[in-house]
Parts: C-alpha cells; sequence; structure tokens
C-alpha cells in the first residue's frame, strides 16, 4: 500500500491557516430556525476569479460536511484545496470565467462562527451550548454574506453531499436569486441508513469519557476517539464496496505501519486509522455533531407530493447528478428529486454517472469527464442576468452555434413539420439532441429530452438541452397528464421492451404522440422472408442482422395500426416514408414505405 | 413504532439460561491453527428429533456470530429459538425427520469455551488471554463433539453467515463425513467493506475505557458503550436499505421512548440504541472480538483459482443461497462460491433469492417460501449413507417418484434422443426441470441446468435436481472447457440477446451443442408477412402478439446454418418438427417445419 492510496480530496486537508480567506462578520443578534440565537456571526469565505460589471457571473460552491472554503488553490504556491480538479482557470467551473465564491458553512470550524468560537456573551467557546443549527440557517447566512458582496442574483449554486442539500435549499428559498443549480450526489434527505451512521457517529463520540459533556476544549485534545470512530465510519461509507476492493483486497493482510492507538490489522484497518487520527487533528467534535445533525433534520418530504411542493418555488434551471456506485446518498434519491421538478413543470438535466468510486465520486477525478462537462455544459448554458421568475416554466433556450444535421436521418425533417409551431416537445430517446437542436431553431415553447446513454445525455447537456437519463421501459410516471403538447418517439419504439407501457405513458403525458418505426411489411423485407426464407433485415437503427440487431419488436403499419385500434388510439396522421428516395408513399404504404411516421392522441 | 417493530429473531435472544443445553467437555490440550492452546474445552449443544438406526439423519446447524445452541424451542413452553421459522417438526429443517444438532462456538459465551470461561490453570477468565482462534479451530470442535455423539457421517452441515463459514470449512475439511452442505448468505471471505465494519466495532470495544485490557470480569459491567456501538453498526450491516425505509422512514422524527444512554432523536436511533443496550446484556465483549476476528481471518482465496483449490477437496453435494438485498454478504461472493463448485465438477444448487431483508432475511420468514423450499428440497434429496467419495463429480441422482411431461413440449423427447446414453448433460434455460427429470429415467452420468427464474430453480431443487440460477447472456465463464458432454438449449436462443455469447459459451463448455428454436421461415409465418402484411406470430415460446412475445430474436433455419457458417461451427445433424403434426419434416425444412432442433460442435 503506497502512501498515494492513503490520500484522497479530502483527507489531504491540514488544519492549517486559510491565508486566502476573508471573514465579514455579522453583527447583531441571528434568529435560528430552531428558536436559538447567536449574538454575532462571523463568516470566512474566499473567492476566485473577478465578479464581472453586471455582477452576473457570480459562482457559490457550498462544500460538503468537513470541507471548507478553501476550494482550490489561488496559485502554485498555495496549499491544494478541496476541489481543485474541478475549480481553476480552464476547470469546468473555469475561474477565468465565473467569479467564485466558497464559504465555511455555519456551526463549521474553519473560520466561521460555530461550537469551538467564542461566545462574545460568556467569554469562553460555545461548546454544547451552540444552538441547534439547520440547512436553512446556513443558506440564510451564506445569502447575507452574497448581498454583502454586491451580488444580486447568482449564475449558479453548486454543491455535493451536505452542500447539495445547501444548493436545493438556495433554489428554494432565494429563487429570484439564482440562476442555475446544480445538485450533486445529495438527497431530499437522508435514507434512514445513512441517518442511522450519524447517530453511531454521534454516539461515539458523545459516549467517549473525552468528551467531557461537550466542554473539552480547555482539558487536552476532546473526545479524539469517538470522533475518529465517527470518521472511520464516514470513510466506509463515502467509498464504494467496488473501491474498497481494489483499494484494499491485494494486501488485505499487509497493512501500512501507522502509528496509532487503532487496529492495524488489515490494510484496511490502517487505512481507517490513518483516516481517523488525521480527523481528529483537523475537524472539532463539537461541529461534527453540530453539522451532522443539521443534515440529519434535513427534510424536503416523504413523499413525492411534498417533495414538489418543496421545489415549487424554484425559478432556476437544475442539473441533477448521481453516481452509481453512491450508497450514501443513492441515485434513486436524486431521481426523486428530478421527478419532482419534472412534475412541477421546472427545467432540469439528470445524469447518473457510471462511476465506481461511491459518494466519493464527485470529488475524485475518475469520472470527470462525465461530471466536469456537466457542470461545464450547464454553467455554459445559463444566463445570469434577471428573467421574469414566472417564465421558468417555459425557459427560452439560447441558440445553439452549429446544428448537427444527420442526414441518413430524413425523417427528423418530416417529424418537424407535424409539430405545431411554439408547441412543448418532449423526445423520448433523444440520443444526442439532434431532432431537439433541430426544433430549438423553430423556437419551441419548451423543449425536453429522456436518454439512456451517458454519453448521450452528457452530450445533449453541452448543446445547453434539457435532457433527463431514464430507462423508458419504466415509464414516465413522475410527468403530469398533458404535461407537453407533442411527445416523441423517434425509432425507438422497436427497441423498446414493453411497448405498450411507453404508448400508454406517452399519450398520457402529451397531448398529441408522434412515432416514428421501420416497416416490416416493405416489399424488400417480405421477400427476403417469402422469396429467400431469411430473417427480414431492417437496416434502421442498429445493426442488421438477425442476432445483433437492437431491435427486439419487429412490426408492419398494419400491425400498429391494430395496435392503436385495440388500444383505443386515434391516428390523426400517418406519412410513409420510402427513405430510400426520400419519397413520400401514398400508394399501399405498408408495402411500399420502409418507415412510418405516426400522430397519435388518446 | 410498535414493540414488534424493535424485534427480530435475533433480538429476542435473552441470557437467560439454557436449559435443555448439555455440555461435553474435552480434557487435555486443544491445539489451536494460529499456534494458541488451551487446557480443556467443554462444548454446550442441544440436539431436536431422534438420530435414525444407521444414524444417517443427522443434521449440524451452525450459528452466527451472536447466536448460541438454542436453535429452536424444544416444546411450546421453551424460550424462542433463534431459527424456529426453520427447525421444528414439519418445518423446512424437520425434526420428525431429521436428528439436527446445534452447538454454541469455541470462543462465544454461551456455554462453550470462550473468553468469560475460568482458564483452570490460572483459575480466572481467559479475558483478553484467549487465545486467537480460527473457523478451523471452532469446526474441529464441532467434529469432535459429532463423533463423541457416535455420528461418522452428517446429512448435512447447515449454516448462514459466520455458519456459513464453519459449513464450507466443514465440507473442505471433513469431506467423508458430510453428504450435503447448505452455504447461506455467506461468502470465501469477508469484503473489505464488510472488513471495515469489523474493525470499526473492535476499534469502538477496544478504545471504550470500561474495556481495561480486556480485564474487566470483575470491575462491572464493562465495555457496554463500545460493544453497543459495534452491535448498532452490525444492526445497520445487517439490515437492507429498503427494509429500513420500510422501518423507519414513516415516523422518523417520532423515535419511540427508550430508557438509554444513547441518542435517541430519530426512530431508527431509538431502534439502534435499543439493540445496542440490549446485546451488552446478553453478550461478552471479548467474544465478539474472538469471533469477529475468527470471522475477518477466514479466507478461502482471493482469487478464482485459489477458491476452486480450496473446494476442491469437498465430496458434497451443495446448496448455495444468496439474497438480493444482502450487502453485508452480497450474491456476487456467493456466486464466486458457485462458480470455483462448478469449475471443480461439483454438485452444486444455486438460488440468489429475491429478497428485501437483507443479510437477515435468513433468519426471516419472509422469504421462507424460497429458501425453506429450497433447503427442505435439498435434505430430502440427500443420501447419508456413505458413499465412494470419488464418485462425487458424477452424483447419481435418485429417480423422482413422479414425471411431469408437457404434451406441448414434443420436441423434448426428440431432444432427448439425440443425447447419448450415460452423456453428462448442461441445460441451459432449463426451466423447472421437465427436460431434466426426463433424461433422469435415462439414467446419464450427471445432470444440471441453469435458469434465471427463482421460482422455476426452487421447483428444480424440490426435484432433487442441480441448478445454478444465473443469466445466459453473462456467459458460462466458470465451467471448464468441454465439462459437459452435451449442452442443450431448449427453445431459449429466440429470447436471448447476446445470441453470439451464448452459443459460442455453449460449444465451450459442451463437446456437442444441442439446440431448438422457433423457425420463421415456417410457411404459415411467411404467408402472414407476404400476403397479409403482418408480422409473422411465432406462438411458440410465449405470447405471441409483437408487442407481448418473450422473443426477442426471430430467425429461420437458413439463417442459423449461415450463422454457423460464419461462426465455424459445424452442424452434425438437424431435426425440422412440425409441431402441429408431430411429424419429422424432411422437404425443405425451412418452409415446412415450425420447429428445428440442431446437433452442434466446434
Amino acid at each position: 500500500m503506497t502512501n498515494n492510496e492513503f490520500e484522497s480530496s479530502d483527507s489531504i486537508r491540514t488544519a492549517r491557516p486559510l491565508v486566502h480567506a476573508r471573514t465579514v462578520t455579522f453583527d447583531g443578534p441571528l434568529h435560528l430556525e430552531r428558536g436559538g440565537r447567536l449574538p454575532s456571526v462571523t463568516v470566512a469565505y474566499e473567492t476566485y476569479g473577478e465578479l464581472n460589471d453586471d455582477r452576473s457571473n457570480a459562482v457559490l460552491i457550498c462544500h460538503a460536511l468537513s470541507g471548507d472554503s478553501h476550494v482550490a488553490r489561488h496559485d502554485e504556491s498555495d496549499d491544494p484545496g478541496w476541489w481543485d480538479i474541478a475549480v481553476g482557470p480552464g476547470k469546468p467551473i473555469d475561474t477565468d470565467r465565473y467569479y467564485v465564491i466558497c464559504a465555511n458553512v455555519l456551526g463549521g470550524c474553519r473560520g466561521t462562527t460555530g461550537p469551538n468560537s467564542i461566545n462574545p456573551e460568556t467569554g469562553r467557546a460555545y461548546g454544547p451550548d451552540f444552538p441547534l443549527i439547520t440547512i436553512g440557517d446556513i443558506v440564510n447566512l451564506q445569502q447575507r454574506l452574497i448581498a454583502t458582496l454586491g451580488i444580486k442574483r447568482l449564475l449558479a449554486v453548486i454543491g455535493g453531499s451536505l452542500g447539495g442539500h445547501m444548493a436545493l435549499t438556495w433554489a428554494t428559498r432565494y429563487p429570484e436569486q439564482v440562476a442555475g443549480t446544480a445538485a450533486i450526489a445529495t438527497s431530499p434527505r437522508l435514507t434512514s441508513q445513512a441517518l442511522a451512521f450519524d447517530v453511531v457517529g454521534r454516539n461515539a463520540i458523545l459516549q467517549d469519557s473525552d468528551y467531557q459533556g461537550g466542554r473539552y476544549y480547555d482539558q487536552g485534545p476532546g473526545p479524539r476517539v469517538g470522533l475518529a470512530i465517527a470518521r472511520m465510519l464516514g470513510h466506509i461509507t463515502y467509498l464504494s464496496r467496488e473501491a474498497m476492493m481494489e483499494k484494499f483486497d491485494a494486501d488485505r493482510f499487509r497493512p501500512r505501519e501507522v502509528a496509532t492507538q487503532f487496529e492495524t490489522k488489515f490494510s484496511v484497518g490502517s487505512y481507517l486509522a490513518y483516516q481517523g487520527d488525521r480527523f481528529g487533528e483537523r475537524f472539532d467534535a463539537n461541529s461534527y455533531i453540530t453539522l451532522s445533525m443539521a443534515m440529519d433534520l434535513f427534510d424536503l418530504g416523504g413523499t413525492q407530493e411534498q417533495l414538489a411542493e418543496s421545489l415549487r418555488p424554484a425559478r432556476c434551471r437544475w442539473l441533477v447528478i448521481s453516481y452509481t456506485s453512491d450508497w450514501l446518498f443513492p441515485p434513486f434519491q436524486s431521481q426523486q428529486i428530478v421527478d419532482a421538478l419534472l412534475v412541477t413543470n421546472q427545467s432540469v438535466s439528470y445524469c447518473n454517472v457510471v462511476s465506481n468510486c461511491g459518494h466519493d465520486a464527485f470529488l475524485l477525478p475518475d469520472d470527470l469527464p462525465s461530471y466536469g462537462t456537466l457542470v461545464s455544459g450547464f454553467l455554459a448554458n445559463l444566463n445570469g442576468g434577471d428573467t421574469d421568475a414566472s417564465d421558468s416554466g417555459t425557459v427560452r433556450i439560447r441558440k445553439p452555434t452549429s446544428i448537427f444535421h444527420d442526414p441518413q436521418r430524413l425523417d427528423y425533417h418530416m417529424m418537424a413539420d407535424l409539430i405545431p409551431e411554439g408547441a412543448s416537445v418532449l423526445d423520448l430517446g433523444c440520443g444526442n439532441g439532434v431532432l431537439l437542436s433541430l426544433l430549438r431553431e423553430r423556437d419551441h415553447a419548451r423543449l425536453m429530452g429522456i436518454e439512456l446513454d451517458e454519453l448521450a445525455v452528457v452530450e445533449c447537456v453541452r448543446r445547453g438541452l434539457d435532457v433527463v437519463q431514464a430507462d423508458l421501459n419504466q415509464g414516465l410516471a413522475n410527468f403530469a397528464d398533458g404535461q407537453f403538447d407533442v411527445v416523441l418517439l423517434s425509432q425507438t419504439l422497436q427497441t423498446v421492451i414493453d411497448v405498450q407501457t411507453v404508448i400508454r405513458e406517452m399519450l398520457r403525458v402529451g397531448k398529441r404522440g408522434i412515432v416514428s418505426f421501420p416497416n416490416l411489411g416493405y416489399h424488400k423485407l417480405r421477400d427476403q422472408l417469402a422469396q429467400r426464407g431469411r430473417a427480414p433485415l431492417v437496416a434502421l437503427g442498429g445493426g442488421s442482422r438477425w442476432y445483433e440487431t437492437h431491435n427486439v419488436r419487429f412490426l408492419t403499419i398494419a400491425d400498429f395500426e391494430e395496435f392503436c385500434r385495440d388500444h383505443a388510439i386515434t391516428i390523426h396522421e400517418t406519412v410513409a416514408l420510402d427513405t430510400e428516395t426520400g419519397d413520400r408513399i401514398s400508394e399501399d404504404p405498408n408495402r411500399n414505405a420502409d418507415l412510418a411516421i405516426v400522430v397519435l392522441s388518446h
């Protein structure tokens, strides 16, 4: 085990002073949501880059439980920041373009008022008398900081984990002051499992005989054992099982030597001992209790209805990112957020990044090509200026500077022509957004895509499109009835197993549906089977050999018409095409067309 | 939150004396694998049912970390046992049929010698001087008990979790003494994640100021806080995230009142506090350290090669069960065991039971219909008498008492006729085992099935067939080249996405492959498309409408012949059938047959 394997973005943090941190003090009592008050509050923060003239390029980054204001190094000689990979000149959060702000949170122990600060009314550290705080209190204080900096509206608030809870709170509490919100590896509230880990960690601290009821500041190092136990536990939950296998399995019985009072029999044990010891050197146990409790109390609602109500006030564009191997803030919780944003008709993109790195993924470089591009693409397409907030449901998207036309997809233009001017459009299986980009030239009210493939999702976000990563076979449960004027299913029907669910859902969510599919009744395909005794090779949409094609459903235009009859679906128009010639087919389309475009409604 | 939700099979355990436990003491030193020794050892055990005349019905049950000898109640008035749902008259492990033995493990604290026992050489409790023990030491002592009871060969050893480690050790260390092994929710060794939780739990105990270096027996209650922290942590890992949601989400902010020193702010917190406190009342901290360390040291190998070597000595039949939501002993670890048994040509059945209950699933009634039937079916088909151990690779299976013939599947008999007498046969997609049962009448060397559907797997085990639950699309990586004489793929090809992998793997593992599939070239199907312009409805194998069928691949006999040519596969024989008439078709089979059976090899 090398030194490197013991380090992570987080574990290299030290207790050294933050030389670039500035402070601002707000005098007069701060009243807290749970009834407590603080006589005065100091905030430690750092900034990067320049605020532009119209003050529209400010990006607030919210740190996680054990972070601080030092999100990135300010120069080569500076100490490492906790998110150097994402923040800096030319980085995804580009400090050449954006004015980046990061503040230590209320209740922390790195410059902002927290339990280890001196209570001016007593002249002693608050310790256990530090009042119960909430994420709302943390965000309220951040807002005071932002106002002090002369910023009326943030281009974006970005946060991961606990920082994501802050980002969610910003968007809903100060909707006029946030143009974009990026909520990364976060949740509407903790799972009971995550909550349980916090409870165990706090119990370990509170029951440590050196905790002394929280008044340990004058009595030695404090509850180092309990804090280390809590931190060891935290580290397990930040890593995925796969990441731990890679890190520790090969030499599980050959631990690195660590000077510690903790067990070091196994390589994973020596790692945990090291992390636990280091954390005790730099973090305050009362802060840990204060912030983990604020996290545990955070709750946007236990039901989808409550969550939708919580998120309804927001007026920003959203980017939600989860990581497949994150089991502390699992993807389904990000999906709950996305569902609530969809049902309240907000502008949202979502990607569940395939990752091996667990909850820590957002701090690590491994998956940066995906999530970094998502964040930079999201930021690049935000407009920081003040807009009519009530317009958020029908966000006008900037026209792209270039459009990629796929000459193979004549049907795109045919489909586009079938969509009424100004209609809102949902494209199911939108790929990398070619059709949506085409529609954007026509100035539609709202455009949105659903796509399963991660790279395609990233590309859509880069193009400034709203796209949600999802599997169509699972349905569209969290879209409202009739939410879109038109729902498209472009050459996707034949790749879907659960045809009935997909069609039913598209016609529930859309006032109209437009479906295109290859026609198995095309005469050349009929001949392949009838004359040659071979499975018809449908060339459109994926590999064409019977054992390789992406297609799993095979249908003729007549089959689809029967399906519609059987399911009480009205066909308004059928456009039949011969894609080889580009001709529209009117005579016996079931024999003469190789592609059909059908306009439907229920 | 009700009282019931606080209880689990395990948590109702008390510290009351086990009135039915008998003890046997082995005098003279017991030498341990890691170099330690114990001057003498006492074993506490309980038995249920009657040993039959030829002593062939003995079943040993191995308990998990915090269990004891009291696996079930002996009568109505008895205290509950930890596995009452599975053990008793008429239960899956039927004490009317089997003589059930359960012993407290070495190093435990419920009657068998452990750290809280008096060391006869000092007159004081061993405490921290109790030597390091291994699962091998535990099993060696169990074997001495079994011999003392006059049993030469166990019908079965059954164990879950840590008990599964013992079962695995029994099978390989005493191969002549075990006819069947059921390894439930267990692993070849802990994941690094599971190991990490153990490390944190031990650190919490060892660093508790009341631990006193392990010599706490004369000084009050001992390290109650540390032990409780370890137990809280354990409880989180025993439950699935889903189970915790169900249990605690609805009233997360309305905890039950519990008299405890621990935090009770959240419902999950009061549950953990309750479990932690209760555990401290009944379990010894030094035992916890001793047994968790034995578990952490257990290691059948970090690679599949090492694991196969470890398991190679076994001569029993195997049943391996995992649970989908078990993240402490995740299914992939059971699959590693199964793979190693397959590559060493052993008789094994495996089922990954769909469960919401996490690691605790094997102790809970929710999934008993699956795993109880698996265990009872497995036991019912074991032969406890001494057999030639070298015969394990070609286990003769008892003929079933009834055979279910499916009149729709004429092809079964046709396929059976194509298999040489005595050949070993692997059936891919074996369903509930009809074809394998048919083959069993013909006395084949070895029969085995692969099937994805859980209910079908359970039915196969009930019939006494070897079946492994797996997805054919993932390949058959852990079968050896040429391991079977014949591999069957009976009307499954058309339901498989990755055709090339499945065919390649079947011809790697089998000296011959026999494939049956519906022929899209059948004249009635051709006519459906050519004349009527409708997708050909292939009636065989699943729903027939284009949007409902289980079939995702469509091919003619000619297509398949081309596939074989392109992939250098030799076709030895093609049997073409008209299943409506039952006739074999020789003239233009690609047009006149609706089903083809093809014999292949590479």
